[in-house]
Formats: C-alpha cells, structure tokens, sequence
C-alpha cells in the first residue's frame, strides 16, 4: 500500500465511523502523536488499541477529512471541523508504523499574515481619525489597567516572548511581565564569555528569521538585543521591571487574581490563563554543607556569578560538573584563576563540532535544500519520544568512535563519563532531566591538560574557613566556591507563585517518565505537563529551548485562542499526576 | 538564435577580442545598461556604436566569461575579472534589443552570510578573551576617535541605514551621522497620518525582510521604530545628534576633512569618501511672496507641520497640490480646519489601489511565484530609462480609462490634471524631477466633492494681514499658511556642506535629461550622479525611495569596497556635467 493508498483508505474508515477499520491500517506496535488536532491535547498513543479508543472518543467532534499528500516523505495535509492540521506518515509493509498530527491552523481564526495582512492605513478621510499608533499605544496604554488580559504571561525570555507573538497574531490579548528591566536582560546579566550552545539555525524566533549574517553559535549580549528588538518589532505588550507576586484561582469566575507588583508598584491581574514561562528550571539548588558560615571567601550559586574578572590568581573551587560548571570554570581560568572543579557524578560530554553534526535538520545545508526551521521542527516533533533514542543511539556510539581519543584524554584526568543510561546522548537526557550533561567548547580540553584541576568521584564533606574538605578527606583551599549544583524544577514556580498545593495537583512538569536518573516512571511518552492542560484549570507551562519555544509556542497559542473565541476544547488523553511536585 | 546560443556566441566574440562580431549581435537601435560591471560606472549605451566603443576600452579589463543562463527569461550569471555578475537578455528577433549586467560581488570579498557567516565565539579556552561584545563595543568607541571610517555617509534615514548595511557586510569601515536624536525621527516627525505611499512588498531593507504580517502601507512611527531596531540589529556605527558643518576635499592628502558637532561638540573626521544621503530633496523652498511679513496668522513650509491637530474651526490654505500638499489638507480637513487648496500648476494623480496594480512585480503574487524584493529590484533595472515610457503608457491610458469617473469629478471641482508630458505616469515623472504628483488615498475625494476648497490656475499676488491675495483678485482669509511648495535639490547639500563650487563641478544630481518640466536635456538615460562616481573624487549621492535605497545601495557599496582594497576601477562612459547645480 502507498502512502497515498493508506490515506484514502484512513480517510474513507473515519469519514464511515468505522474505527476497526482505521485501526486494521496501523500496526500493533505503532505509534500515533497528536499535537491538539484530535485530542485538544499533547499525546502519543503508542497501540492500536488506545488509537482505537481516542478515536471513538474524540472521531465525532473532529470529523477529520480531506487528507492529501503535499510533498516528500509522508507528508500530507487534513482538515478538522475547526481546523487544519499537517501530519506525517510512515509506513512499514504497508501499514502505519507512526502517525503525526498537529493542528496548524483554526478555521476562521487564521494568522492575519501574507494575502491577508492588514492595510496600515484607512485610505480615505476622516474626522477623528485613530493612527496605527493611536491605536497601539492606547491598547498597550489600557491592557492590564482598564482591560484584562485574557492571558498573563509570567516570564518575558524567549519562551514568553515567542508566546507572547504567537498570540499577537492570533489576536489574543496576553500580557507578558517580567522582573528585569528591559527584555533580553536575562540574557546580558550572564557571565561575559557565554554564547548560545546550539547553533543559529536552531534558534530563530517565530515569524523573523535571524538575517544570513548571524553569529552560528550567538552571543548572548546579541541575543539579549535581538529579543529587545522583536519584541518592540512584534508590537509585544511587554511590562519590564514587573515581578509576579501572587496567583490564585478564582473557581466562582474561572479567572486568575494575580498581584504583580510594577516599577515597585502593586498591582491586580485578572486574566482567564496563567502561563508560567519562567524558564524550564526553578530555583537554585544550593546544598547545604556543614561549615558553610564558616568559609571566610566568597561563596555563590552560579546564577550569581556574573563571570572571571577580579578571580586572578585567586583559588577558585567550582562544585558541579555540567554545563555551567564547565563555562564557569573555563571562564575564571581565562581570567587567570586557580581552578578546580568537584565533579559527584558522571557527566555526559559531546563535543560541540561533533553534536552539529547530529543536527543535520538545523544546518546550512537544510536551508539550502528548502528546510527552514518551522519545517525541521515539524519533522523533529513527527518521531514519538518513545523511538528517539533508538535513532540517536547509532550517532552516539559513532561519535565516541570519532571522538575516542579525546574521551581517553578526559578520562585519564579523571573525569567520569556517562552517555545516558541506554546510550542516547544529549537529547533524551534533556528530555529526561533537563540536565547532566556538557556541550565541549573549551572547558573539557582544560580538564584533559590539567589546566583545571578535578576532583571526581568525591563529595564535599563540609566547608572550612579556608577551603573546603572533600569526603576523601583532601583539603581545598579556596578563595571562591561556586555552587553549580543546578535548579530546581519548573514546579517550583508554581508552588511560590501560586501554593504548594496547585504545584502538587499539576504533579511534576518536564520529564517523560523514563525511569531514568531524575525521570522517575511511569512512562508518558510526552514531556510532562509542558505547552498542554495542566490539572488545574488555566495554569499551563511554557518553556524549553528556543526551538521548543519556538515551536510549541503555536499549539499553546492555538489553545488559548480556541478558548478565547469558546469553541469546545475537551482534553482527551490527559495523563495522570503521578509525582508530587 | 536562442538565448543560450546568443550568450554562446557573446562569450566567444569577446573571449577572442572581436568587437565586431559581438556587436554584430545588437541591434542597431538595442541598449546595454550596465550597473559597474563592465564600466564601473552606471550607464546605459542606447547604440551599437556605443556599445562597440565600450567593448574597445573595457574588455581587457573585465575579462568576462563564464556567461550561463541561471532561469527564466533570459536571466544569466557571468564572471568578470574581479567579481561575479547577473545579466538578462532580451532577444528580437534572434539580436539582443536589450542587454543588463549587474555585478553582484567581488571575488574574495564576498559577503560572509549563510556557510561563510561568523562563528560568533571562538571555541576552546584562552585567557584575554575579546568576546563578540568586547570586539563591537571596541569598534563603535574607535571608530572617527582613534580609526578613521574609510566612508562617512551624511543623513542616517533609510538610504545612510541600507548603504550602511551593505558596507557592515563587505567589511568596509563606514560611519553614518545623523542630526537627530533617534535613528527613524526623520518619519516619527512627519505629520501624524502619514504611512508610506508605497506597498510593504516595495519597501524592505536588504536583508532583513519585514515578517509577513506587516501592514501594506507602513505607518510612519512603526517606518521609525522599524529603522531604528535594524540599525542596532545589523550593528551600524550611527551617531545620533550629530550635524555635518564642513567638508573639504584635501587632494594632496586624497581624503577629506569633515567638521561635524556631535552632541554639540565639535570634531573632525577624515573619510576618504564622503556620501551625501541627506534624501533626494534640498532644503525647504519657501516662496517670498509680498505681504508675507504682514500676515498675522502662522504661516510655515510643509517640512515644519506637524499635523491638525489644533486647527479645529481654523481657515487654512495650502499652497501648492503636489503629494504634501494634499496630505496636509486632508489631515486639516479630518481635525475640523477650514481648508482651501491652491494649485498653481497641474498634478498628476493616481489612485493608490489603481496604482499597486502597476506594480506586480512587488506583490503578494510575486512572493508567491518566488519574486522576492531583490529579484524585483533586478528585473525593474534590466529595463533601459528610455524604454520606461513606452512600457508604461499603456498603464496609465488604461488607468484613466478605469478611473474615468474619478477624474471627471476632480476636473469638474476645477483641479487641473496631467499624466506626464508624454502620459507616462508617476514613474516617469518621479525619475526626471521627483515630484509633481499625488497618490491618492482620500485628499481628492475631499476635493471632489468640497470638503476641501480649492482655487487653481491662480498664483498667489501677495499676503495680506488676515490672508491670502491670488492673483484674479480673490481674498482667502486665514489663521494658518502652509507653504507645501516644494524642495530644491540634492545638489543644495553639496553646496552648502561642501562649497557652491563643488556642486557646480558635480552638476545637477537626479533627473534623466528628458527635456520635459524640470528635468532639462541632453539626454543621460541614467539619474545623473546617483550611486556613482561623480566629478569630483570621493563623493557620492544616495538616495531615493525605499526600493532605490535598498537596490542601489549594493552597487555603491561595491564601488567603496573595490577602493578600499585597492582594486583598480577606472570609470568608464562619465556623463558630462551640463548643468551646474
């Protein structure tokens, strides 16, 4: 059967109602991933028989239709009763070995972009005429003061920011705040030297590609301008210098009361939704060691440390080997310091050359061949978590190939070396955990050489007024002490700016239950919680990397949207909370 | 002969140096416009004898070859002995009646963007690290201090930000200065209505395309802001606040001496090019009309009208029925003002949306069928000056067709009407003397139907201390009188910023030497001194719409790159200066 064959047939069973027959076309261990175009939700159904029962459930009010194959690979466009949606199919002996649908667009509701952007002008005269800028600056003048928003945005970095244009185009009102003063801030506060660790293709924000020119791996000052500039560019309503201080739900009005305090003013919020986009970590993790009041020297979370000058010749200790670590350590020594780093665990450490290599989707040559970056992150969302790491695995056994003689080097110094738990490298432990690994620039070349000193497989036994003591009983005299020891979670965020009580109904976000290190079981097949409804009404997280932010954001917009304009949008397949916070 | 055996036969007529049997290839009546790639220059040669003579004194030079047909409609790509070109060809017959090279880059000096791009951070570990910050922050604080930029471009509006965008990406030193606070003030000053005339598909900048949400006519505070977040983006040296006092060529030392007050301090810079993209127009001509000194009401130039606001019930007269001037009465109109209009001389006036028709090749349509802005840029210069008329006649006779109703009323309000000497439209008319037009967008419906008063075919005799003396007798009462009379040109930049001198060696800047209203012959075939060489060494204008800008800003900067890498760049075919500023 071909594609095109499958299709009809698919089509044909669920325009007849017949689900058995839909379901005949897929095998027994295929896997079916929807992006809110059937289930209003983030899922994956990895057996015939849940495909069979989200079908009957939801085949009623999605009347899906019109399937049509637009171009290589399996790709092919659908309509629903609200929408249009693309998928992707692959086949195996003639049956569906994966399904991938995501709604793209809702009828009705389309971008106001291309053939139907807007005039700018009102040709012909007027008395009392109203100016884009009249009209802009009295909506960002009444938005939040005399208007609610319909959407509050908590956090204005990238996620907050792709968000919040996503729902400009769209037309919903959302608000973004965040507690710097000016966007991009997060970015410029970071140490000196720190530049994006994925490349430029993977990093575009919707709607405006970065120009051809753009740095591969940016800058952050350049980001943080970049992300100043789109969102003035964007038209984003964007409240700088503005912390979120309480939310509560009001279940009589289904709306959020939220205290958000403004230029150090207080201030209530009344939308309808909550997005949490405070990025996907929570707060410093700083371990407590016995005698930490005593060290007489500076000792800080590396959220703290804004970067090596001033360490010169000064003994500098960095605890934590990820990819902080590494970037703060690298940095003081550049700045002429002393340094050692304490490393508890194992890390996984990928060459920075070699992990562009694995990024064939992202790349100059993608471009060159038609894929920019809302295609590749359509083809990337189109392969169930479940199978990722069977395909990662062969280029994580060749670039150990490829890069033995440096993982030798590392070793030998003493460093320890994980590849995840089966294997699968940097891009399911970041679905995992969100962390536990290194993105080699630099930093691991000067552990190999023993320009930065290491200690590993050790704890830290306590802290003395002049250093601190390993469990091993070695004595590290230090000036400084830098905690890389890591975040919290996003369910932090939710604890303090809601109640302990929202964060533990919503369960734990991120992680797709792998049973792996920080990823405890069962398995969800999705990112837990992330972009799709949460247990409590009108709370949703917000967050990832760019290209998460970047194209996740459309199916959260396109959520909120179908509930502004109240279309029905029941939630099938919502997974059980399974974690506390 | 097909296109492909034509291109077969040019490239061996000039690979063997046979003039004769290249000419051959013309017809006698053909033009060849070059863009500096076989002359360095901007010229069009309108004869087989012409182009016969610059084949003599060029080809050994250029060296071209490697000519192959890229595409549709003859569109071809070629090498010359320094750089790559486009061409397109256009056969009667199996002879060129047309030929258009372009050269695109320079080999060696090619732009850095997509695989060639910067990394952006040096990978590995070094101590005194510059980061991209350091290294940009370092630059814009040396560069007229300590560094002297290579070209000053004078005006920092759409024209110094595209050319200075095109010099940032070949790597030639530029600074641009501009009088006022904020890069895009030029726009966020003009009278509150006002949006761009021209559609969103006309009006990019290179390289950094506006998202496809933008509105078709740009509002001129979003034009601003718009300005000013590219200007950061592509990292333009741009001093704000910054007036150019004097400029004088020191030909001993080959480069000039330009006093500047930055901030109000006075400094001196040493460019060895200096551009003037100060906008096609001069300053403000204001006429001296007797009485002026007497009237009692607020009289000033359109440059200096902010809006209506304030005017409510106010009798206004605008003297003068060009763009300005029907802009500024229908803004009086739509706050409540008394207006009457007086036009002196006929106006050419095309609907907008009529006029967006003549313009497919800037549309969502084109977008669509692949055109972007810059391949429009290049088809719109494949076509000679002189044949411009001709092409366009038929336009302008169907508009009038179309818009028959249209017209007749404004005939029967008493507006006096023109379509071009030779009914060849705006295009034409704004080449050969940049004004004398109006796109309507609701000023002529005012006057059509009276809500706008108007007097034409008068002139005004004089002021009086409550109003306006025309020249049949009439008295017109008025609080306020706006002079929309016009600007003087180019050239009035020149002369003031440089010496009277100077700009009669350069001659009349604009204008294609048509014979008609304002443009006076011999005929040129090229806007005399427009983005090249011009008599006198260093100096260049830039210039023109926003599509000009952004086209011809390449070519200029590609003539200031082969300067400052001592590429040798004889200019060939100089238009002789027949009209003193």
């Amino acid at each position: 059967m071909t594609e095109s064959d499958w299709l009809t047939a698919f089509e044909s069973a669920l325009e007849d109602g017949d689900v058995a027959a839909a379901t005949t076309l897929f095998h027994d261990g295929s896997y079916w991933r929807d992006l809110i175009a059937f289930t209003w939700n983030i899922v994956t159904f990895e057996s015939r028989t849940a495909i069979a029962d989200m079908l009957k459930a939801r085949l009623g009010d999605v009347r899906p239709r019109a399937f049509r194959l637009d171009g290589t690979e399996g790709w092919f466009t659908f309509e629903t009763a609200v929408g249009r949606g693309r998928g992707q199919l692959r086949l195996k002996d003639g049956k569906a070995s994966t399904l991938f649908t995501a709604l793209m667009e809702l009828k009705g509701f389309e971008e106001k972009a291309g053939p139907t952007r807007e005039l700018g002008v009102v040709h012909g005269a007027m008395r009392g005429r109203e100016t884009w800028t009249d009209r802009r600056n009295a909506d960002a003048e009444e938005l939040g003061i005399t208007r609610q928003p319909f959407v509050l945005v908590v956090g204005g970095g990238q996620g907050g920011i792709a968000l919040g244009a996503r729902l400009k185009r769209i037309g919903v009102p959302a608000l973004i705040i965040d507690r710097l003063p000016r966007p991009g801030d997060a970015w410029r506060r970071r140490y000196k030297s720190l530049c994006l660790h994925d490349p430029v293709w993977y990093d575009h924000l919707p709607y405006l590609p970065f120009p051809d020119h753009w740095p591969v791996y940016t800058p952050k000052d350049k980001m943080g301008d970049w992300l100043e500039a789109y969102t003035k560019i964007m038209e984003l309503d964007y409240w700088s210098s503005t912390t979120c201080q309480k939310a509560t739900w009001d279940e009589a009005k289904q709306e959020w009361r939220v205290v958000v305090e403004r230029d150090g003013k207080p201030l209530t919020l009344h939308p309808k939704h909550l997005v949490l986009a405070t990025g996907m970590s929570g707060f410093p993790t700083v371990p407590r060691f016995p005698g930490a009041d005593l060290f007489k020297g500076r000792q800080h979370h590396s959220s703290q440390h804004t970067g090596g000058e001033g360490w010169a010749g000064k003994r500098c200790v960095v605890i934590g080997a990820n990819n902080s670590a590494h970037d703060i350590a690298a940095d003081l020594w550049e700045h002429g310091a002393d340094v050692t780093m304490i490393q508890r665990s194992p890390t996984l450490v990928m060459r920075s050359e070699t992990l562009a290599h694995s990024r064939a989707l992202y790349s100059e040559e993608a471009v060159k061949s038609g894929i920019d970056a809302d295609t590749a992150d359509l083809i990337s969302a189109s392969l169930p978590y479940a199978l990722l790491p069977s395909v990662v695995q062969p280029f994580v056994a060749k670039s150990r190939q490829d890069d033995a003689a440096f993982y030798e080097r590392l070793a030998a110094a003493g460093f320890m070396l994980t590849f995840g738990e089966d294997e699968s490298g940097i891009g399911p432990m970041y679905a995992r955990r969100g962390s536990g690994y290194y993105i080699e620039v630099g930093a691991s070349e000067l552990i190999a050489n023993g320009d930065i000193k290491l200690c590993s497989g050790v704890e830290v036994a306590r802290l003395a007024e002049d250093g601190v003591i390993l469990s091993d009983g070695r004595e590290l005299k230090a000036d400084l002490v830098v905690y890389a020891t890591g975040y919290g979670s996003m369910n932090q965020w939710a604890a303090a700016l809601i109640s302990p009580e929202v964060a533990d109904k919503v369960g734990k976000v991120w992680g797709l239950g792998s049973d792996t290190a920080k990823d405890p079981g069962p398995w969800e097949g999705e990112l837990r919680n992330m972009w799709k409804p949460t247990a409590q009404d009108g709370l949703w997280f917000h967050g990832g990397n760019l290209a998460q932010s970047r194209h996740y954001s459309r199916y959260l917009a396109l959520q909120l949207k179908a509930r502004l304009e109240g279309l029905p949008t029941p939630v099938y397949g919502r997974a059980a909370v399974h974690h506390r916070a």
